[in-house]
């Protein structure tokens, strides 16, 4: 196949930027065909900026029958990934989802199985797998540069978010809107990236969620979690949407010294042997092994992101290479997020894979209990230049 | 009062320091005029080194019976600081310890309570209270230039030790002989800071030990602990002697941005206004305080360490000063570090002030159960030049 045609549902922040790159024409083998929004003034603007090439839809169902696409860009709110990815599934569509894969993993495991049954290209819109520190540092940990790792500690705490943001979408930091808040919303990425650079299997968690701790909205935004992995290894992940500036430091240590991406950078500090190989050897009283301070080389650029995950989508269909960031990937840092509120909730450790009914039943307590007064169709479309 | 006469127990490797600088006539208005250790061969290098002004003692009853000084430095192993407190506050004598206080609470609670009762000076050597950078961060809390503190984050992962430092103490790292590993031996001085820096005080901790993961030793050798303080701010201690080169970064959170010390440079990020105020009038999307990156001056070098200890506390009896650090807060630390093992051994939450009973019981079954083979009595000075 040379190109492939395509379809996005959901013209809200994130599809809109999707739908103009693509009409621009910035993805190669990608043609935009249609858009499908139930909101008119939403279809009114792709009818006039996207060209008479595109098609518009109000109706989900129509828009899928419509045969107009081969595969299908899913940029709805949360809750819908999963649903909406199951129904293109069946209808023989390729799919591309939004982060995150979903809200809770019961549905997000239905989603991974019948995109298995359809043999379709699934993938997730996990851009900062673009990101060339991020690529650095997998390529570090997966080729045995640090060794085994034995802990991980990223500080996450610069998604400050003020009060007239969390107020300009009446579905923002809801249960019942997004089913959930810093976890759900901001740190998806930082989730993902955690396992896939790490190559690290969490084993059980221990979390400390606090909801509306900074701001005047009912979900978390501020956590500080404790992580074991089955390698023996540790973990901590501290966010928050409450600090400013707020910190992004991931350090990762292992046998052969430590690495740490902080302010755009990435230090290596490199031992000459390896901490268990000097331990075996050394017979002094204060001793340590020698160790090298290295500058890591990385390109400068955050990478293609968006782009790079729409073009690295259509070449896996159109040229069956191999995706950066497929789809059933996506329950991982789902599940992390959903273990943090769960061990929360329940006062208590969360093994892993986490318990889906329970969480499902948790979260399903926290809608029915919900005493919002927002209302989920209000909304400002925010700019979103300079987020993810 | 011109100067004071002072007696020394113990002459293991931080007593026979003190006795060094104390005959050098390094600390001003202090003579040292006896010291006592139950093993001949120091006595004898006493008698040696020390010269013949120094009477030695071998029997602890009579020394502080003897009348030769008026304040007494403490410097035997962890378990016996109380006890040996308790004795010299009897006899009328000042008294200043080595860290830690002890190893669990209630016996330096009862040490509190005779220092109080003797109203003699009771000083405990925090040397790291003496660092300008550590001072420099309380001046900056306590004077509210960091406004309210919401978030402390200690990475003190640099205390790396081979198997071959604990193998050559028969004392160390054991239940009987410690009563603990990192948070008993190496920690004490940044549990002391922890608070000390940014005048917060514990409601309760969860925290996660583990016990000779990285050594063959009892004790705990790897510690990530979470606390939440009583004005709502929260807390990590992440501590271990299995890495190398392990990292020594602590961050402070407050309404006025953030302070970090790392590789002994302390960086204030410094908001122009603090962050609540922003945030009750901010109308936009994603905008946040305008912040300044500051790097605060701070003299260089670790300051007078333990001389300036021994000299604040001789100064405290001999001129009526105020003591840079009080004996009785040596319980604030070793409360910390009790309750990282109590949370670990009970699998809970540990609330302030801990169940000092339930913790006497606790390690009095790990000294039960033990099952090293170690022998408290042999060990190998070791040259402590650059620990503390």
């Amino acid at each position: 196949m040379d190109s492939m045609r395509i379809g996005i549902i959901g013209l809200g922040n994130m599809g809109t930027g999707h739908a103009k790159y693509l009409v621009r024409g910035d993805i190669k083998g990608g043609v935009l065909t249609a858009v499908c929004d139930e909101r008119q003034e939403r279809l009114e603007w792709a009818r006039q900026e996207l060209g008479e090439n595109v098609r518009t839809y109000a109706d989900i169902d129509e828009f899928l029958r419509s045969g107009d696409f081969d595969g299908v860009l899913i940029a709805t709110p949360h809750y819908s990934h999963p649903e909406l990815a199951i129904k293109a599934f069946g209808h023989g569509l390729h799919v591309l989802i939004e982060k995150p894969a979903g809200v809770y993993t019961k549905s997000v495991r239905l989603m991974n199985e019948a995109a298995a049954a359809s043999g379709k290209v699934f993938g997730i819109m996990y851009n900062q797998r673009t990101n060339p520190m991020y690529q650095k540092l997998r390529d570090l940990i997966s080729s045995g540069e640090l060794g085994e790792v034995r802990r991980t500690n990223w500080i996450i705490t610069n998604w400050y978010r003020s009060q007239s943001y969390y107020d300009s979408g009446g579905w923002r930091a809801t249960w019942a809107g997004e089913g959930g808040g810093v976890l759900i919303n901001q740190d998806p990425h930082q989730l993902d990236l955690w396992g896939w650079t790490t190559g690290l299997k969490p084993k059980r968690m221990r979390a400390f969620c606090h909801f509306g701790k900074h701001r005047n909205i009912e979900v978390e935004d501020d956590v500080t979690a404790y992580v074991e992995y089955e390698n023996g290894a540790t973990g901590v992940f501290v966010t928050t949407t409450g600090e400013a500036p707020g910190t992004n430091r991931f350090e990762v240590t292992g046998d052969r010294g430590k690495i740490v991406i902080e302010e755009g950078k990435m230090t290596f500090w490199r031992l000459r042997v390896p901490e268990p190989e000097f331990n075996a050897t050394y017979r002094g009283g204060f001793g340590q092994p020698e160790c090298w301070k290295c500058d890591i080389p990385v390109p400068s650029g955050d990478g293609h992101q968006h782009t790079g995950i729409t073009q690295d989508w259509v070449n896996a269909v159109t040229k069956g290479t191999k995706l950066l960031a497929p789809g059933e990937e996506g329950i991982n840092g789902l599940m992390l997020s959903n273990a943090m509120l769960l061990s929360t909730w329940t006062d208590d450790w969360v093994d892993f894979p986490i318990d889906e009914e329970l969480f499902y039943d948790k979260l399903q307590e926290r809608i029915r209990e919900s005493k919002t007064t927002k209302i989920a169709g209000e909304y400002t479309t925010l700019d979103v230049k300079g987020t993810h």
